[in-house]
């Protein structure tokens, strides 16, 4: 088992329902498919899985969670799409296929990013969901909108530019890692609790906290990943975190250090695990599976 | 009295909710000044004195109105900020400043704008609205996230992008209009109504109506003071349109014709607010006063 098959009924689910609300957009021809581009050229959905799995164990109606687990997966799409662009991180290749502004140009790469984002927002509105009352759908949006903006996501990418060629404490790292990745991350579990049923409600707070140590945990592997990977599995390059002089685990601890601080964040995700008194093995090979991937 | 004298008040309250959202944003400095810049320096602030004059006559809790203009003057900078970079409109000036990527970098004016979009709907969704049950504000951020995507404001940008140098028809011009600044004008009105009581909510479509037609005459003005304005009162170069190769009414009509087709959708406005049974006098100046503008 690889993390890629324990995905992949997810993945194909996920993807037949952004495929469902990409295709009509059909007012810009270019603008569609930049986004479609974006979005349906692969990953492996690990936080539209999240949400599935901790609305899974919080028994959601799985309507309810496949809408938020696309949102969360369209807004992490947009901001790939713009941290590649030239201004940004200047990448050509994104899971071995041309990034946005290459295959089209970069005023609709910068467009489609923008469109996908709304698209999140737009679909987690644009009806009531089955089983969940409308005041938790707009804490679904709220959770969301939170995550991805200056107090998460856009301030940890910003955080992240200015740091490149700076050498950052081990605690600066982590706080850039927390926002820039760890946000969306712990929102994934957020909002598969938000889906759930009023009595799973007040786990919240001990989903987030496995949530926030796997997102550290997958980005310390993603750092050794850039140094000990090879260029095919990535689909893109090896080693282009140091030809960019970014900030890394790896420059911060070293190699050992590195999979060392993997290790204690892997046993502290699985420690908040044991508190949640429901069955969480599907949780628990999830972090296990994303934690020992070689791409 | 002139639009900026009308829409003052409006201008202050705005801008004195929006000054309380961004302060706070604290994460990455550098981001957050960026992001004030791009909502804080001025602007006629047209679209939340529509959300605002339409939630009064339906009614509405002005504090309610107030968080709904503000979501949509967010939608509306972070639009502004893109649409100026270099890959866009590269425009240096805006509202006589330099516009974001000129006064921060291009980065920090993607991440800036991409910010501002997400403030939007963490705004709308932040706590329950006073007086609007959560199912109505659930469609406050439909409205407004359907208005801003590739079904409204992004297509439309992407539409004026792929029509530089091109001869339009009159009728490709009126759809790219429509949906690049109409669709956001039209959400104004649309929100306004939604922030009203219950028995107003049947003239919704004649609000929208009125904010449709006035949205493609506030354009039409646009292209015209972009031939016989100043630079000074325009806050950026006079001419840029015809500099760039834009397709504008002058362009395809003519001034003089442009002036009638802006005589007759002003009319219309007017004709669509005729329907309604609510006192409607605020709506008729600020048409007249937006469309008189010299600026």
């Amino acid at each position: 088992m690889t993390i890629n098959s324990l995905t992949a009924d997810t993945r194909k689910q996920v993807d037949a329902f952004l495929q469902q609300k990409l295709e009509p957009l059909t007012l810009n021809k270019r603008l569609s498919q930049a986004m479609q581009h974006g979005v349906l050229l692969g990953g492996k959905r690990i936080r539209p899985y999240l949400v599935m799995t901790v609305a899974d164990i919080c028994g959601a109606n799985q309507n309810d969670a496949l809408r938020a687990a696309a949102a969360i997966e369209l807004i992490h799409a947009y901001s790939l799409i713009h941290d590649d662009l030239p201004a940004m991180d200047n990448d050509d290749l994104r899971r071995g296929q041309p990034t946005c502004h290459i295959a089209y140009d970069e005023a609709t790469a910068i467009l489609a990013g923008d469109a996908l984002q709304t698209l999140a927002f737009e679909i987690l509105t644009e009806s009531s969901m089955q089983d969940i009352p409308a005041d938790r759908q707009l804490q679904l949006v709220h959770v969301l909108a939170k995550a991805s903006g200056a107090r998460g996501m856009c301030a940890g990418q910003a955080i992240d530019l200015q740091a490149t060629a700076k050498n950052l404490t081990e605690s600066a790292l982590e706080q850039m890692h927390l926002s820039k990745t760890g946000a969306l991350i712990t929102a994934a579990a957020s909002m598969g609790v938000l889906c759930g049923s009023s009595d799973t409600q007040k786990w919240q707070e001990k989903f987030e906290q496995f949530a926030r140590y796997l997102g550290l945990a997958f980005q310390v592997q993603d750092d050794i990943l850039d140094v000990v990977g090879n260029t095919e599995a990535l689909g893109k390059p090896q080693g282009s975190d140091a030809a960019s002089e970014k900030s890394t685990y790896v420059r911060l601890l070293g190699i050992e250090g590195a999979q060392r601080r993997l290790q204690n964040l892997h046993n502290k995700a699985l420690q908040s695990l044991g508190d949640i008194p429901y069955n969480t093995d599907k949780l628990e090979q999830f972090s296990d599976l994303l934690l020992k991937r070689d791409h």
